[in-house]
Formats: structure tokens, C-alpha cells, sequence
């Protein structure tokens, strides 16, 4: 079996973290580059921290171009309660000891992709898509050039989570997901509904911490700080594991249970802007919306890679 | 214990027949008038569909007020295939004897609430909105003289019916659900969050009909017309139960788990048109949200009744 | 020649009390009734208002339905500033000897057209179009029973003047006039394209206020205090009078220059909130737009008319 | 007196060519780069009409970077009729000798903006605001660096041309539109207002004609193609002159009335996307907004230029 080879945007972030030290720890994944943008924390921010996790990692043969520094469109929302001040939320901080790659992220986007052959290259996105869309629209060949874009973001059956009817990622640039939803890629979508379904209960976070080595400490460390967040600020549930589904998905696909559905974004109006309308009935559809996950099986595979 | 008076708007409508078929049959309610509005079939339709089923109950003592025959704002949308061309599925119809009572369903609904003793009256509503909107709009006392406006509408963690992300009473009266929301009157809301937990199985019209009169025949044979057409046109699953739930919770509030929170509707986009933002988080809410239904109670209920 | 009958739907409001006493004196228009609506200030003002200028005129023969006390969905917008307290600027107010006639403004619309050929009543919208739509909204039939809505509101070369891109009339309820516009009606809107051609300059006010009859002499102080207020608040320029030119059209139409052209309302966005989209373009016109006005003329004709 | 450093970023289109013979011509102007974008046609299409337009002048000094092929969101909206299969009317076409600048137009504005002193190049638009939006999104120090944006479009008083309340550079990208408006950069906009008032009649041109020479040849045509378009398909009136006012606006500021105003653009509702609101009675203006034009004046300028 040849490893997927895949680009991975993201706006580390607690669980953007998790999902980078799963992703290094997978040979069935190819990490091609790491993207990074504003989002969770701002863009300066996001791109230390892959460069900090990438270290930590030991991985710094994989690349980390820095990109936008703001939505499309919109202005810029920021998440920082739910991820610390840094992005890492208790996690050690030190300056990493490589700099961004030269060259933007868009640009590398587009030349990673066109380099590689046609229908290969997966875009894992698990931040707001300002990168992703800049790439689209600035080379619009990207559309059918990519295998897909992997996504976290948006909510069907859980409503929303930065306002009633919309999720933060989504949210927090609409107008780019719009413009990938428009595109023609093909997408796969992990919004809160499956989401929602990974919680990080003690006992698990417990047996990852129980591995006792410096990854699984990061992780244990990530991981439990967004649990005191959720159950503190939000509502004593233990905290969801967004962005490592993308990443498991794409290593273990049993894990998850997809339908095809078409998916738009909401853009125009104040009250449901950045909802995401996701239509099983449409006879063209344009996007995998994932529908259910299997919490213990994502667990155990996060165990497993980081022992 | 007195009687609940309530002003029961309806746009029969299958599951509105057996909402009134149940409204009929119990005790714990006073039925002071039935109005009538364009939704599922036309204006003209719905009244006559209300006169029939209030005949079939021998309950001529009831006014039946004609309503609204377009939504406030937009153009009609309207479910026959849902309801038969009829609106009553497959039950056998006839000119009902009584004509309707003189007197608009509007006014009717101010005057009535107007006469009673302030906080005494509760508006159900099983359609769309309309009529409740216009009341509201000439008559905006209204909103603190009712005790509630209990309606049936919206959807959250179900997205939509008629749309990705709304419900067909709300869509096909937006602007109406919009009036009522931010009219100060208090709401209590039964979405498709709830509906969708009561199916009509087999095994539970079957037990109606075993019944053996005359009304659990007409309810039987709603409620199979229901659930074939949701087999065979939707998704293979027994119909869900819409509008009894309002008149269900008014009978018998434990069947139901209701979340306190601030409701909004969606009136500018056309992505999202008649979506239904539920706000658990809100600060200051303005209805109640049912999350949970007991199927099995209501069914329940509902055989009790009949007999 | 016989008279065209019109019902005169209102919000006075100083432009309105003028109107009124134009369309008193003037024997080409048949006033089947007065309509009121809130608008430039409440609604119980706006009727009291009217029959006030009707006592005033002598013509308590006209009756006064008192209509909607608040917009179709939105919050009400009141215009208090450009109207003074009582709506009719330093008018002297006293309460008018006979009250407002039974029967609500919009069943009023109703039934008098309905009990006129078919075709032949105009309806004169010189406020926010509340009742008008409601009247459609209740009996579709009057769209094609209706000569015309002839109305003021709107605005196209002139931008708006509540926001930058509305004018009042049209922004105090949108979705009426969006209601009105799409209801198959023909349509003759005066905006402030026209209006604003038409300034009340001290020399015409001083040539109305020579006439020294008591009519003349309240149409001068109502124009003096509007004149007043506009080149204090706004920006020195003379007074626009506005809700007379659809009564003058009706008189006098040479007054006017009208184009062809399809009429839309913005309710969905809140920048542009009641904006009216004029397209001279299009194929299938719903409305006649008011682009050029004859100023002199218009004040010749009020200044004979209150001779 | 210094010249001042300008790019200039447009979309040839035959005024934009117009625009571009005027600007190589006055030593008023520093040009630094010409910038192109999809809009009058596509993107290919208009960086080669640049090329082709300076080749003719001579200044193949400056350098011409393409840039965006897309609007940041919507889909591409087109204009060739206006401007004919090539973009420049009836002008003969040839490759022209030297190819494009290497670096993308969005790099190169950020990259020439940067290394001048702050506050000293201006951004001349003449086409979908496209390019500027992605500079400032990608360097939000350009809103403070540059000493404005002077663009051609927007309506106010004209309503618009593509739609009915749209004018065609906005409407073309109103996301781009909306973000140089809110990024605090200094704007000078030259809507439908001004530019409708700048017609090039047959005098006009005959006496650019008269000129004999290449460069005004050209104009010649180009002019005479305008106003044989406009005179057929629009409304027989003599073609507008756009994109020259800006540039003419920098050489000659005495030629316009500019007033000041908030400028807000629509991108929320499909009737009214890319109006432009302007309020001239906005306490915190962002825009200097033409509303009069000297356009004998223009047409002695762009004539003694091509001289
Ligand atoms: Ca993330
Ligand atoms: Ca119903
Ligand atoms: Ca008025
Ligand atoms: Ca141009």
C-alpha cells in the first residue's frame, strides 16, 4: 500500500494539534506540507504552533507555509477561550527552532498540487477554508486537480456551536466555503455532527497519558485542557474531537459513516451566516457528509499511533 | 382541574385531523373555536377539512372561523402530496352539514382572547403562522393576553423537511413565524426535533384501529395514509407525528422534555428561508424547545382517547 | 367627465394633510373614504389627523377607517421629526367632532371596491403600504379589481432619504410594498425622483397664504413648517412635497413624465432594507415611475384649488 | 511639481484602454505597474489588451503583471457585448512583442506599495475591485501604505447599468468591493453619477480624430465603438465615458465635485448585489464620492493629451 498523499490546512489549536501528531504518526499518510491560517488563534499564532508540534514531532522534514492572515471576506473571529492564549492551550510554549518555509501557503498549495499527478493529492482542511479558496481562486484547475478536500466543519443535526445555526470553522469564513463548495471538488465533510459523537472522556484521555512518552504527554496535555474548557464554559460534556476525524478518516475509513448530500453555504444573511445546508436529497450531490463515528475506534487508533 | 381554553389554528391537514381527533376527545381541554389557514391544502380546503372532522366528533358546538388564504409576505407553498389532494389522505369526504361561522379567524382569535380573563388562552397552531401574525399585528395586546401560542414548527438538531434547513410550516409562512417570535408572547415550540421521535408504526395504528369505532377508524386511516406516502415518497420510515404533539403536551405535559431558548427565524436568505435558529445559550429566551418526545405515551394517549 | 373615485390611504403627516386638502377641493377625484395607517406618527394620531383636515374641509361626508397600527413584520419607524408631535406641524390640534367610522381600514378597501365595477376604484397610497397589502393579502381578487395603486414612495436617482438607499414610505414597511409590487396591481409610483422636483419655495407658500381663506391658510402653515424643518435638519434646501403629486397626477396628469417599469423591494438585507429597484429594462413592466414633475404647475393647480 | 506614483489596475475594456492612452500620455503620472483582472473580458484577454495598449504608446517600461481570473466569491460576470469578442472594440489585435511581467498583480501591488514611502502610490481601479481586495486581505498594512484607491464604480443617482440598482465593476465583485471598504484605505470612487455625464458625442470624437496621429486614432476608435454600442443596445444615447475619469481626476482634480460619504456595498441579497449605498450624512465618511463632471473639460484634456 502507498501512503495518501495529503496537504494538511489547519489553525493549531488544541485539536488541530492532536489531529498533526496523529497525521505525523500514520505512515498510511504522506504529509506533503502543513498550511497554516488565522483562525482559532491568529495566523502568526497558528503557524508557531505547527512548527512547535511538528518539532516535537521530530518532523521537521515536512514543510510549514504560512498563510492568510484573514477571512475572505469577512472580518476576522477568533476562538482563543477554547484554546488558550497560545492556541495549545496549557502545552509548553517555546519559539520552534525553524522558521515558516518560504513561499506562501496558497502559492504552495497550488504548485504542490499541480506537481503531483492529476487526482492524488488530498487538501485535509480542519480550520476556516480561507487558504483553501484562495487557492481555488486563484487556480481555479485545482478543483479537478485534487482528490478532495477533507474537512472539519459545519453542523446539520448538532445546530451550531459559535451561534445557534453555525459552526465555528465555517463560520468564521463563510464566504470561502462557499467558494469551495461551489468549485466542483469533490468534499468530505466532518461537521459536529459526527464530531460530536468523539468525546474525550477521563478514561480516555487517561490511557492515552498512560503511554508515558513525550507525544502521548502532549496529547494527554491538549486533549485534557479542552475537556476542563467544555466542561467549565460550556456545558459539562466532555469535549468533542473535531479536527483529528478528517485525519482518522482518511487512515481508518470503517471509522465513520458517510452519506452524499449537497452542501451550501450560508453567506448573505446575519442571523444564519455560515450555516451549512446539507440536502440528502439532492440528485447531484457535491460532498460526504459524515453521519456517524465510532468514538471508541478513533480512540483506540489515536492510542495506538501514539504509543 | 378546569378545562385548558384554547383556540386550536389549523390547516388540516392529516396529522391535523388526528390532533383535533384528540383535542376532541379530551377533557382537559376547552376548545373555544377552531380557525383555519392555507398551508397544506388550500384555505378553502382546510376549512371544510375542520368542519368535517368536527362533525365526524359531534362537535358542531365548536366554531370553525375561515382564515388566511396566503402566507403574510411570500407566495403560497402548499403539501398536497403529503396530505392527498383532499388533505385528508384517504378518508372518505363529504360536504360537511355546518357551514363555517361567520366572523374572519383573525378577528375571531382577538375577540375571543379579548373576552377571556388575561394569561387564560392558549393558541395552538398546527399550520403556518399566518393567522397568529396577523392577530398579533392588528391586535399587539395579544402577545400578553395569551397564555401561550404551542405550536408545531421549526426544526434543529432535524434540519428541515421541506428544505435542507427548514420545516414546511415555518418555510411556507416565514415572515409569520418571524412576527410571532419577536412578538413577546410566550412560545412553546414542537419542531421536527420532537415530531420525528413519534412514528406511526404498524403495531401502533393497528392498535387503533382495533378500536372499532368510527373515529379511530377515521384516525387509522389518516395515520396509514401517512405512513405510506412517507414510505414510499420520503425515506422508508413509519410518518412521523407532527401536529398531535402541541395538543398532546397540552394533555399531558411528561410526554415531552422541553429546553428553554431563544427562537429566531430566518427571513432574508433564500438558502435558508424559514430556517429556525434555536439558541439554547440565549441570556433572555422567548420559547421552549421540545428535545425529547415520549412515542410510546403519546401513542398511548392517543389509543386512550379514541376508545 | 365624471369624477374618478379613490380611496385615499394616509399616515397624516403635514404632505398628507395637504394632499387631502387638494383632493377635498378637487371635483375630478370621488372620495369613497379615508384610510389610515401609522406611519409618520401613530396610528390613533394619523386617523385623528384626518379628521381633523376633513372637519377643517367641511367634508365629514367622507368616512375615516382607521387601518394597521403597525407594519406588516418588521418594528415600527416613526418620522416624528419632520411631522412634529401631533403629525400635523403647528397645525392647531383640537380633538375632531365626529369619530372615526366603524370598520376596519383594510375590510373597508375591501368591501368598497368589491361593491364597485370592476376596475374602476383607485387607491391612493400616500403612507406605508400596510393596508394596502393586507387588502391583497385577505382578497387577492382586488389586484385585478383595482384600477391602480397610485402612490407615493420609493426612490430611484435620489438615493433615499431615511437611509442612503430607501426612502420612508417604503422602508417603514417593505414587505407590504414588496407585497403590493408582486400582487399583479398596476402601480403608479411617485418616489423622490419626482418629489423632490417639487419644492415648496417661500414665494409659493407666500402665494397660497394670500389666498386668505382658512383652508390656504392651514396648507401654508403646514408647508412653512415643513419648509422649516428641511432646511434646519436637513440640508437648506426647501421643502420636497412629497404625498401630494399622486393626487395632482390624478387631477392633472401633464404634471408628470412616467416610465414604464418594473418595480422591486429589498427585505432581505439590512444595508439596503426597503430599497426600490427600478428597472426601466424590463420585459414585462409591473409599474409606471414618476421621473420628471412639473413643479409650477403642480403649485398652480394647489394654489387654485384653495382659492 | 513630482509626478504621482500610481499602479493601475483595470481591465481592458476599451475605456479602460481610453484610460490607459491618457495615463501614458500625462507627466502628471508616475506609472508604476498596470494590474490587470478578469472583468470587460477575460482575464488572458485583458492582460494581453494591456500589453497591447502600451506597446501602441510606446512604454513598455512599464510593467504589466496579470492577475486575478475570478471574483474573490461569485461566479465571473461578463461584459463583452460593450466591449467586443477582443475587449478593445474595433481596434486591430496582435500579440504584442513582450509577454507579461513575471510576479502576480496581487504580489506586485503589495510589493511596489511596500518599498515606496508610506502614503505615497495610489491604486487607480478601473475594473472588479478583485486584485485590490486580495492585496488587502493578504497585507492589511496597504490600507494605511496607500495613499488611496481612485476607482471607477458604483451608482448612487444613476441606479446602475448591469442591474437595476448595480453598477457593472461592482456588481462584477462586490465581496472584493466590500472588503476595500471596510479596510479603512482612503477611497475616491467615480460612480454612473459622474461618469454619465462624460459622453463622447460625435463632436468629441472627430475632434480627438482630427488629431492625426496613432495614439488618437486609436482613441478614435475606440471611442467610436462605445458610442455605437450604446446608441444601438442601450438607449440611444452617446456612449458614457468610465475609466478615464479617475486618471483624469489625478491630472486634473478640478474637473470633478466630490463630496464625501460613507460607502457601504451589498452582498447579501441577490435583488440588490453590488448596490452601492452612499451617505452623504454619515458622521465617519470612508469615500470621496464624485457627483459632478466637467466634461468638456475631460474631453480638452484627453484631447490635448493625445496631441
Ligand atoms: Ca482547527
Ligand atoms: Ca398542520
Ligand atoms: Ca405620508
Ligand atoms: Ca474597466
Amino acid at each position: 500500500m502507498t501512503a495518501t498523499p495529503i496537504i494538511f490546512d489547519c489553525d493549531p489549536g488544541v485539536d488541530d494539534a492532536v489531529a498533526l501528531l496523529l497525521a505525523f504518526a500514520s505512515p498510511e499518510l504522506e504529509l506533503l506540507a502543513i498550511t497554516t491560517t488565522a483562525g482559532n488563534v491568529s495566523g502568526t499564532l497558528t503557524a508557531r504552533n505547527a512548527r512547535l508540534i511538528r518539532q516535537l514531532a521530530g518532523r521537521e522534514d515536512v514543510p510549514v507555509h504560512i498563510g492568510a492572515e484573514r477571512p475572505l471576506v469577512r472580518e476576522p473571529v477568533e476562538a482563543g477561550a477554547f484554546h488558550g492564549e497560545s492556541g495549545l492551550g496549557a502545552l509548553p510554549i517555546a519559539e520552534p527552532a525553524l522558521p515558516v518555509t518560504s513561499g506562501d501557503a496558497v502559492q504552495a498549495i497550488i504548485d504542490i498540487v499541480r506537481a503531483r499527478p492529476e487526482g492524488s493529492v488530498t487538501l485535509v482542511v480542519t480550520g476556516p477554508m480561507t487558504n483553501a479558496a484562495l487557492a481555488l481562486q486563484r487556480a481555479p484547475d485545482l478543483a479537478a486537480r485534487l482528490k478532495a478536500i477533507v474537512a472539519m466543519g459545519g453542523a446539520r443535526s448538532e445546530g451550531g456551536n459559535i451561534t445557534a445555526s453555525a459552526e465555528f470553522n465555517i463560520f468564521a469564513d463563510p464566504h470561502a466555503a462557499d467558494v469551495v463548495c461551489r468549485s466542483g471538488v469533490t468534499i468530505v465533510a466532518f461537521g459536529l455532527d459526527a464530531t460530536h459523537q468523539v468525546r474525550a472522556t477521563e478514561a480516555r484521555i487517561a490511557a492515552i497519558e498512560a503511554l508515558g512518552n513525550p507525544l502521548a504527554d502532549a496529547a494527554a496535555s491538549l486533549l485534557r485542557f479542552s475537556r476542563e474548557v467544555e466542561r467549565q464554559v460550556v456545558h459539562g460534556l466532555d469535549a468533542p474531537l473535531h479536527d483529528p476525524c478528517p485525519i482518522a478518516w482518511l487512515i481508518r475509513p470503517s471509522l465513520f459513516e458517510l452519506r452524499p448530500c449537497r452542501l451550501d453555504v450560508e453567506t448573505g444573511s446575519p442571523l444564519t451566516m455560515g450555516h451549512t445546508a446539507v440536502e440528502f436529497r439532492a440528485p447531484e450531490p457535491n460532498a460526504q457528509w459524515a453521519v456517524k463515528a465510532d468514538a471508541d475506534g478513533l480512540f483506540a487508533l489515536l492510542t495506538e499511533r501514539l504509543a
